[in-house]
C-alpha cells in the first residue's frame, strides 16, 4: 500500500492503456448476443478471443468450458504463496442485443471513442468490466515484481448472462472443484457516479419470461366478430396491467412471500447518498418517477421486487389500421427478486396467476428464460473491506457503499462454491447498459485496472477464512 | 318477373361467366391496399382498371374522381323512362393489407380457384361484390331487350373504405349533384349462410385510432430503473386493460351516451334465426364466445358498440429475453358504433379517458383514422322489399333479415343524398373478410350477379317516392 506500488502501478498502465484499448476494441467487435440464436458462432468467437488473451496475460490455465448453450471462459493462475486466499473473478463475454435502428449513433458492434468515452455495445456490461483484470492483474505483478499473483487468481467469464444464465447454475456445480476459492469477485456492477466511487454490497435476482396467448386461429374481421370472441390482444394487456394495482405494488398472489424488508438503518443509509432526482431521471432518459408507494427511488431500484413489461405485441402492426381481432399476442416481462424470495416459486405464482387469469377461448404458454438469485454481503466482512481500500487507493478518496438493482448470477456462485461474493464495478448509470449508445468512461476504466492491481496484495493481507483447510464450500455465513 | 326472364338471365350470365371471372381475377391481381402508403400507386391502377371495365360494360359515363386521398370511380347509364327511379351502387375497389406471411396458403394477390370457390385478397371483400355489377345489368339488358337500365344506374366505387373512408364524405358532398338518386344500394355485406340467402338491414358505424405513448427516450436497463419510472408498454397495456370492465361492457365514460337500445321486437328476430354457436365459432377461428354481458353473440355483433385492441406493441420483441424498460409503444384500436352514437363524439370520449389514464412521465398522441356512421333502414320499406323479391327469385326461395356487425360509409351516402340505404351482398362468413384466405363462393357470387340482374326492374316498378320532382335530398324518411 506503499506510494510507490501505487505509482509503479500508475506507470505501468499509462505504458500499456494504447494496446489495452485497441485489444477491447477488437473483443467488442464480435456480436456476442447470447439471446439471438443466429449469434451463437459469434458469441462462440468471443468466448475464443477471451481465451487466447488470457493465455497472452499470463494464466498458466485457460480453457474453453462447454454448455448446452453458449461456453464459458475458464482461466487460473495460482499464487506462490500456499497460504493465500484464492479468488474467483465473474464477468460475462456476452451482450445484450443492439441495432442501429434502435437509437444508436454509430454502429453497436464498432467501437468508437469519442470524447473520453469508448462506445460499443458491451463496453461496460460487461467486456470493459471483465478485461480491465487482465491489465490489472500485469500492473500488480509488474509493480511487486511477483511472478505470480498475491492470491490465487481464477476467472470464469460466461457467455449467457444476458440471456438468463440458464446454464451457469449447472455449469458452476459440475465444475464446483475447479472453481473453488474464498471469495468471488464479480465484476459486472457499477458505482454511483462519475465523482462517487461506490462498492456494491448486493444485487436483486431476476426471473424472466414470454406469456404467448392464441385465440382465434387466424386474424378475424372485428366488424364481424369483434365483441364477441376473446381478443388474446385484449388478454396480454389485462394481464400486463393487473401485474400491479393501483399503489403500483406486484399484484401476483403470493409474489411477496418471503420477501426480506428493508431495515430502518438501511433506509438511513440509501437516504444519506447524494441522490439528485432530476440528475437521476436525466439518466434514466424518463420524465418523472414512478413506483411502488411508499417506498423512495433508491429503495424501489436496488431492495424491492419488482414486474416489468419488456415487452408486448399482438395484431396489427403496419401502418394505418386494420380492423382485425389478432389471432395471437406476446409478453415478455421481467421480474426483479429481493432477498428471501425464491425465483422458483416466483415462477409457479407467474404461471398459477396467468393460469387463473385468461378467459376460456385463450390458450396460453408460459416460457421462463431462467431465474438468478437475489445476493447480499454484510458491510463488515472484511473482503469486502479489501475492495473498498484497493477502490479508495485508486480514485484517491475515501468509497460509499450502494446495492445494484440489476442481476447477476452472483448467488449461484454464493450458493454453490459457499463464499462472500464482493462487486467491484467502474461503470457508471449513464453508461447505458442494454440501451442504444452503451459507453464505458476510458478514466473510469482505467481506475477498474488500477483497482484490480492493488486488490490482491490487500485480499492477500486478510489471510484466508478461520478454519478452512483449503478453499472450500463451508457455511453460509455471508448469504442472507 | 316472368320464368321467361329468369330464364334468359341466367342463360346470359351461364355464357358470359368464365370470362367474367378471367376479369375479377384480373383486378384481384392489383394489390389496392388503401392503408399502406407504398400501394398508393396500385390503388390508382385498381381505379383506372375498374373504369376501363365499366366503360365495356357499356356506361356512357366514366370517370376517376380524385381525392386527397385514394381515387374513387364514379359511371352513369340514365334509364330511358324519364319516370323511373334512379339508383346508385356503393362499393369499394380497395383492400385490407394481405400477406403470405399473415398464414395464406397461395399468395393473397395471386388468386386461385380451388372447390368453386376463388381465393384472392378482395374476392368478396369488396371487388368481387361490386364486379358483380358489370354482369348483372348485361343480363338484365338482354333478357329484357333493353337498350339502357330500367332504373337510372349510378356507380360510386371508392378507394378508401379500408382505411376509414377519411374523403368519402367531403367526395360525395362535392358531388352531390352527379350523385342524386332516389336510393343507394350497398354492395358490401354479406348474407346469413351459404344456404340462408338474407338481406341485411343496418350496419355498425366505426372509428378507430392509434395511440402512441413516449416514456423513457430511449430503452433503459429494467434492472437500473425499472419499478421506479413509467414504463410505455404497462401503460399502453393499461389503457387497453381498461377498455373493458369485468362485464366486459366499454369502460370509456361517455362512450354509451345516446346509444338506441334494441326493441324487444329486435331481439326476437335475432333470436329466431338458425344461429348454431359451434358453427359460428367454426367461422370465427374461435375457441370460445365471450362478450358484453347480458346479450347474445348476435346482439353483440349487429346492435351492440364494441371496442377492440387491434394492434399492440412496445418493447423488445426478438427472441429470448431483453431485460429493458422500453422507450415507446403503440395501440391501434377500433370502436364499432350503433345508432345514436356520434363517432366524433366518441372520439372526444377516448381523447379525454386516454389523457385522464396517463401517468405523469407519459406523452403521448392519438391519431384517428376516421370515422364512419352506424346506420339502419326501416323493414318495411318498398325499396327494401324490391332488393329482398330479387334475392328471392335468383336463391328460389324467400329471404329473412340480418343486419351487418361492420362498417361502411353507408350513413355518408344516407346523409348526404338523403335516401334511404339498402343492402346487397352474397359474401358468406366464411369468406375470411380481413383475415387470410379470403375467398368467395363462385356460386354465390353469380346468384349476386342474378340478383343484379332482376332487381333494376323491380325497383322501377316501385316508382320514385312521393313528393320527389326529381332526385334530391328530401327528410330522413329513413334514418334513425
Amino acid at each position: 500500500m506503499s506510494d510507490t506500488t501505487d505509482n509503479a502501478v500508475r506507470a505501468f498502465i499509462e505504458g500499456h492503456r494504447a494496446a489495452f484499448l485497441d485489444d477491447l476494441a477488437e473483443w467488442l467487435r464480435i456480436p456476442s448476443v447470447s439471446a439471438d440464436p443466429d449469434r451463437a458462432a459469434d458469441v462462440r468467437r468471443s468466448a475464443d478471443w477471451l481465451a487466447g488473451k488470457l493465455k497472452e496475460t499470463g494464466f498458466p490455465t485457460v480453457e474453453v468450458w462447454e454448455t448446452p448453450g453458449a461456453p464459458a471462459v475458464f482461466a487460473e493462475w495460482p499464487s506462490d504463496d500456499p497460504d493465500a486466499p484464492t479468488v474467483l473473478v465473474y464477468g460475462h463475454h456476452d451482450v445484450q442485443p443492439a441495432s442501429r435502428e434502435d437509437g444508436w449513433h454509430t454502429e453497436p458492434f464498432e467501437p468508437v471513442v469519442k470524447d473520453g468515452r469508448l462506445y460499443a455495445r458491451g463496453a461496460a456490461d460487461d467486456k470493459g468490466q471483465v478485461f480491465f483484470h487482465t491489465l490489472g492483474v500485469r500492473a500488480h505483478l509488474a509493480a511487486t515484481g511477483r511472478t505470480a499473483p498475491a492470491v490465487g487468481l481464477k476467472l470464469i467469464v460466461e457467455g449467457e448472462e444476458e440471456s438468463g444464465s440458464a446454464h451457469f447454475p449447472a455449469l458452476i456445480r459440475e465444475h464446483a472443484d475447479r472453481l473453488a476459492c474464498d471469495t468471488v469477485i464479480v465484476s459486472d456492477t457499477g458505482m454511483w457516479a462519475e465523482d462517487t466511487p461506490t462498492v456494491c454490497t448486493g444485487m436483486r435476482g431476476l426471473t424472466d419470461c414470454q406469456i404467448d396467448l392464441y385465440g382465434p386461429e387466424q386474424d378475424i374481421h372485428s366488424g364481424s366478430f369483434g365483441g364477441a370472441v376473446p381478443n388474446p390482444a385484449t388478454e396480454a394487456a389485462r394481464l400486463a396491467a393487473a401485474l400491479h394495482d393501483e399503489r403500483r405494488r406486484v399484484a401476483i398472489p403470493g409474489f411477496y412471500d418471503g420477501v426480506v424488508e428493508l431495515t430502518d438503518r438501511e433506509r438511513e443509509l440509501f437516504a444519506e447518498l447524494p441522490f439528485d432526482e432530476e440528475r437521476w431521471l436525466r439518466t434514466a432518459h424518463s420524465r418523472a418517477t414512478l413506483g411502488e408507494d411508499g417506498y423512495t427511488t433508491l429503495e424501489r431500484i436496488w431492495a424491492r421486487p419488482t414486474a416489468e413489461v419488456n415487452g408486448i405485441s399482438g395484431g396489427y402492426q403496419g401502418p394505418g389500421g386494420k380492423t382485425i381481432v389478432p389471432s395471437d399476442a406476446r409478453l415478455k416481462l421481467s421480474f426483479r427478486l429481493v432477498a428471501g424470495q425464491d425465483g422458483e416459486r416466483v415462477q409457479q405464482s407467474v404461471r398459477q396467476w396467468v393460469a387463473d387469469s385468461l378467459p376460456d377461448g385463450i390458450r396460453h404458454e408460459i416460457t421462463f428464460w431462467g431465474a438468478t438469485r437475489p445476493c447480499l454481503t454484510p458491510l463488515d466482512h472484511p473482503y469486502l473491506r479489501s475492495v473498498a481500500r484497493a477502490m479508495g487507493r485508486a480514485f484517491g478518496e475515501p468509497v460509499r457503499f450502494t446495492r445494484e438493482g440489476g442481476s447477476g448470477p452472483a448467488a449461484d456462485l454464493q450458493d454453490v462454491l459457499g463464499v462472500p461474493v464482493l462487486f467491484l464495478g467502474i461503470s457508471v448509470p449513464s453508461d447505458g447498459w442494454h440501451a442504444p449508445n452503451e459507453k464505458v468512461e476510458l478514466d473510469l476504466l482505467m481506475k477498474g485496472v488500477e483497482t484490480a492491481a492493488h486488490l490482491w496484495d490487500d485480499l492477500a493481507g486478510q489471510g484466508r477464512p478461520a478454519g478452512r483447510g483449503s478453499a472450500g464450500r463451508p457455511g453460509a455465513d455471508t448469504a442472507r
